[in-house]
């Protein structure tokens, strides 16, 4: 699914400027269609607008990747800021949009859909709307859902995705004839790591062809592990949700004699969610993700830790997110198969189960009786409906998508850099993941907070933290002390 | 209560660089009194940070004020990230620390206390904390509390302040002399624009008499009325808590021939939980703030458009923040004699309850029939725990002000400034009050949201964006086209 | 709006057996209209009642209304129970339903109308339900909505009522005219104490015109008010939801010094919300109710305790019912008008701020500062959607009832009696309100509970006790000791 | 564990009357210890009840145990009325009370604990109040905690139980050792069917030795398996809770092709919460309990249903109760060893997961893709602070429980029997469990709303049917056609 090098050169827009100044923009229909008309932006002449000159983003705007800066630090790598231009590339009447979302649940995707809608109708008088049933696959079925504002004006309130949803079923020849034979010609695409690479080559398979459709990604991952961003929406509904799983397993806890709650928490490589909601708690002993080793047996290891703690505190509450330990499960099973799942992801063994069991048998060798309790509230977490503080979030993202679309912009993903809403080119986005840095300061907080041990030998950490550079190197952030060790919000 | 002139020369710590590069800095105790002996950070020898060398801020770590740039703007505002420093210029086992509340109840109060105490234990081995019982006024009193980690341990999941809070009671001469007669040397305060004016005070009488004594403010606000900072804590918890009155008010609504619902939010010289509260539940029809004059009477007015959407839908949600329209009620009463309660806040009259009787009177007018229920959830809004998004938030700041209170600075506000923790001069966060801007996008969302008018005509139009403009200049913002209008998180 | 005597004979059905054993049957259609063919049930061949032969009802099961009998009482007074014949006298295509909601908003209306309209669609084959639109006054406007099963299948997660409600509005000859008219033959009415005699006077006039047409009530007031059952639905979500305020008044009161936190419950001449409340919450000092009657001045006065309760513990809550205290606020008006809303009810003036004013005026008057907050959640409360354990109530009382007017049953309240549902003359219904018995244990348990002062003189004691030994005697209760004071569930 | 057979007599106390009445009393002290003194019941001179005269029960009280009567019924087995009496057998300043909680967490164990202690000092002065450590086992451990009304304060706002739990550790002999080597004379002891047949074997062996120690059970087993009474405490907040986790399954399966959601629910012997949490939810398309036998393969069997109910309709809803199915698991592993735990509850295996793993391979099988997604929720569940219902209902059972002992009952467990609190002797509440009679109506509407088949076949209801009538029959309840099918509260 990788996209050849030709492509990406012609991806990459660099525009340079003094003292470092770096700009990623990203592609535009006139990249590779010459002469296409323009259109007064229809916000010009409604009436919530009118008063409002302010309203259009300077076509100059840019937000910088990096904001803790030295006074002799050059200046850095920039998105283009997102917002409604003056001008547009579509004439209103002749939009067709379509709408799809792929992947696992994750609060506030109805409320992305919803506000797509209802900002192509009510901002820009675009009505033709389609809905793609259950995921990419829905390109080449037959089901499609004709999507007006009344029939999404409450869906909001409800969590899931009143489109469905699904893992694979990528075809991106299938997929692009589909467009073509709809007349489609702005492509909303929400979905995570994998869903934003496809939507990379439909946009490739899109250009090629020289067709005049706008393709827009929108990241979604509860996992908050798309990088560059500030974070994805949906991820405070669920570190808020995750409370209410870890209060179940500190009063389960607290009310045995070494009593252990054990809250299984996703994230399959990287563990935000389990980071922030044992930071929200404070009632978590220990914490353990995919990006911070660990190891069972021996001094200084968990089971060890385990029994230390129940010695002093008689119980404990331990979160673990889903991808953490698997190289440990990997090792012990021989038939590691490492099946994948149709998007693409490894399927992983549960390892809450795995770490209950290894528990209790140090309990049973141990002669140390103690009493466990897991919790795995995944699916109670990825289907709620998206609190506020998300509603308003996705409501300004979907805003921002659709203004990029009617500016002709395309090939892009739309994302909050350092609190604006930004347009960042697909490959910046789908190059790596996103994970903790646990040679970072937010970790230290984490495990100051637990007052866990880091389970590091220190060989261990100068190779993390080789790492760490060598990837700062490569992604071509030498220009500063501080590496982007992106954190939701608050760093 | 003003600081004079001189005293705030004193405290203007500029440091220019190329490309138009300013931090402003805040004061540092070495500032007036020389030779103070450092220490070793602490946390250097903390397990849980031993292993993360990043952990430390660098001291030339600065964060921009204003994110949205063009390719040749100068680079303009920075303030200093907060965070550890390699260096302390207390010993520990000297510190003496004190923390006080004051004015209204807000969520993450209790927080907020809970890490202040817990950081300065368990990251620097400090064990005298004293909390102030019920506002300044409690610097003079004999009630005060120890506060211990154990303690405070579970506080975070109640509302309110386990140290009571009041208004006013601000002497400073007083308070000083108590800081002093009790050996004080770390003094956290916490509390809105007027607090943190006090806390200005208490530095400057503080650094006359040449004291060794860190003050350090942590900005509260409800209303998220303070400026620089992105957001306040709780604004998010109550942005939240406010969906469920204005459900309530919906259901109401709905279920009554013309039907309204009226809900009072607060914000009293800023409209952003009214603003913000509105976008997140996309049930109201009409949002009414302190920014955006509106008239009740005549065409265009607001009586007319709660006819016209009455008759279009059958019924209509209002919402509305306590200080809007305070200068129509001003004008109907000649008795106004803007009487003030203790922190100086001008006692405002009730609006929700005004509006409703204007509605009602202008129904029996009309010969309209309505049903109009008004509810006022601002105690239950104030007194709820905060969410897990404000815990995060809470514990960084408290964290970041213990950071920098341990390492010499003194006369700051600690406060988030585009996703980073910062220091900020007082005199920065105190000059004005951050308001909704009227004439930019957020405003303009809002209005295409509700559908509602502007109720504005043009001439006042121009007022407001003639004085935008000069606010900016004061402000010696003129180096790029974008005026910060703060609004939390997402821009 | 009172039935005459004639009228009110024709209504009591009344049985006699061995040992006291007293019926008071609900009417029949076969009172009044001789040889009305029957139909079997047809149920008996829906797959899901086939195995289940004890699903019918016995026709001669019957409930007590005391439970509480001794060795030799003699047996009283009994109810018929509700639930499935095996005859119907109804042919389920001929059925034309409708369904009325009157009076203010109560948690559970959504679900009542949904479980009709499912009930007799899926249990019956009925698929004619007429939704009236706006209360009684419906009947004789032109809009009214087909119910489907589908239309009302996710309603019940909504509050309000979809039907939309309206006060007053009751004329009987216009709405029967209008039954008649639309050949309406099943009438389900859903309201409060004045509902349910509109109702009566319903059911008298269509049995005057000697319609074949059941008229079935369902009481809803959210204060519990009605006698003979043992709660009404919504109550146990308003207790809940009314925890909200109770917990965010005790909040403010503890932050603030000499701090007090008044919160008014519903409940116009009844206090059991406002009771339950206070034993739910354990964090009221003091609850006033309409039943107890309290003075503010001198010894023993309600100002007295307040200081004196504040000086103990330094804050309070107190909960207020909305019909508490009114003698003393007519008192105080000589322009106490005593108007009426439209369903008869008198307006209450706002005692919660009558006693916010007195409190202030009495800490003003002492010097003694003090901080009240006053909330009032009225609208929140009764505007949420039903709880569990209300759904499962709301179920259940909708099927009861559709099993009775499709058996014939007319002229009945459906009600829960001793955990049991029944069928109740609309005459014992309407015949008075159910109050909470301020000389029974459970309001000595609320007192027991806040520790407050009875606010009562001996005489007052003696006067209360006459008054309900005299009710007690008029209600034919004569036959044991035990008073049948009604309080929801828990006795 | 049973009790012998003239033990079993010796418990029973039988008082009968006219017309069929007969009454099934409690123990009292005096029943083997002549010449007890009595005092006068301390709230005689309680302010709070000083006007209440009606407060104390009539000595003559009692409540029938069926409440569904015919005219010529027999009025059958009644139970004694809980409530205080006049007179007391307890000097206030000698009672030292002991509180054990044992077996798994319920909503309200920590109110229930709260209120004992409140009633044994509010009411009755006593201030000796022991917490029994970590269940049975604590007797004859050292740990012990002093319960002070300050200490219980504020524990009803929080899940599990401050005295920790346990199963199993019942040694009888040393339990009542250890009650007489600290001098205890009365002891609550709260938890389910096992722990409450351990408390009348305590019972017995007390009075074997003649001691004046009153032994007070109060059922506590969120299941709601017991018999007899109306329900268990914290069975509403489980019901209530469970709807969290049946949302997130509709949501996860309506986002799916194919979807399924499926949620195992608590109710190792009895299908309580499952039904009612089906009955409450209206989303679930087939409900699982073990006391309706169901079977996966060929016609009219489950997983039929499931392939033809996403046929129809895309997705389904399916509720399991734990105990669901497990003869249909037991015939399957040729190992089934059948385990116990300590509580000698028989260990299940998850039937949640072995249901899930046969409809993936039916799935496989017949290449009919689905998407299952697996929820539990039981820890979640169980560790929920209860909700106001609750709390109402967890403080009279306490208060009923402690009038009890301070009169001299023994031997007893207090109950809501048909709304009413009693006290009903050990051996009524043990003999057999509380379970879902699926010939009856509660069983009908279920399948009526869920629409799903009844699994059986006609020789199987008639098997039940059998059994139904035999157990009626042995309950020497053949005094009414109306079986007494315990359902909580509402029938």
């Amino acid at each position: 699914m990788a996209a050849g090098g030709g492509e990406s050169n012609c991806q990459m827009k660099i525009v340079k400027g003094d003292f470092g100044y770096v700009l990623e923009d990203v592609p535009h229909l006139t990249d590779y269609i010459p002469d296409l008309p323009t259109y007064p932006n229809p916000l010009r002449s409604n009436p919530a607008y009118s008063v409002v000159k302010q309203y259009f983003v300077d076509m100059e705007d840019t937000v910088p990747q990096k904001v803790v800066v030295h006074l002799d630090s050059p200046r850095g790598v920039h998105f283009r800021r997102a917002g409604p231009r003056q001008k547009v590339y579509f004439n209103s009447d002749d939009v067709h949009a379509c709408i799809v979302t792929c992947g696992g649940l994750c609060p506030g995707l109805n409320t992305v859909i919803r506000e797509i809608v209802h900002s192509l109708d009510y901002m820009y008088g675009v009505n033709k709307v389609l809905g793609i049933d259950g995921g990419y696959r829905g390109f080449y079925a037959k089901n499609t859902i004709n999507l007006t504002p009344k029939l999404v004006n409450d869906i909001h309130k409800r969590g899931g995705t009143i489109l469905g949803t699904s893992r694979g079923g990528h075809d991106t020849t299938k997929i692009v004839d589909s467009i073509q034979d709809r007349g489609i010609n702005q492509v909303y695409i929400i979905g995570g790591d994998g869903t934003q690479k496809g939507a990379a080559v439909i946009y490739e398979e899109v250009r090629r062809r020289g067709l005049r459709v706008s393709v827009a990604g929108i990241p979604k991952t509860i996992d908050n592990d798309i990088p560059v961003i500030d974070k994805s929406f949906g991820f405070d509904t669920a570190v808020e949700e995750a409370q209410r799983a870890i209060n179940a397993a500190h009063v389960e806890a607290e009310s045995a004699e070494n009593g252990i709650g054990l809250v299984k928490l996703m994230g399959r490589y990287s563990g935000f969610i389990a980071m922030y909601a044992t930071l929200a708690s404070r009632d978590v002993d220990c914490c353990l993700i995919p990006e911070s080793p660990f190891y069972l047996e021996g001094q200084g290891g968990l089971l060890e830790f385990v029994e230390k703690r129940l010695k002093e505190n008689g119980h404990m509450v331990i979160v673990i997110a889903e991808g953490a330990g698997q190289e440990l499960l990997a090792a012990e099973s021989s038939s590691s198969k490492a099946e994948s799942d149709a998007s693409g992801n490894k399927l992983l063994q549960d390892v809450g189960m795995w770490l209950s069991q290894k528990i209790k048998d140090y309990s049973k060798q141990r002669k140390f009786p103690i009493t466990l309790k897991y919790i795995d509230p995944t699916y109670m977490i990825r289907a709620i409906p998206s609190n506020a503080s998300d509603n308003v979030y996705c409501t300004l993202l979907a805003q921002s998508t659709v203004h990029g679309a009617m500016a002709g912009f395309t090939g892009f993903t739309c994302g909050l850099v350092n609190g604006r809403h930004t347009y960042i080119p697909f490959n910046r986005i789908t190059e790596r993941q996103n994970k903790v840095v646990i040679t970072d300061r937010m970790w230290a907080r984490l495990l100051s907070s637990t007052n866990q041990p880091s389970f590091l030998c220190p060989k261990e950490v100068e190779k993390v933290k080789e790492e760490e550079k060598l990837k700062e190197q490569l992604l071509g952030a030498a220009n500063g002390k501080t590496p982007a060790s992106k954190t939701p919000a608050l760093k």
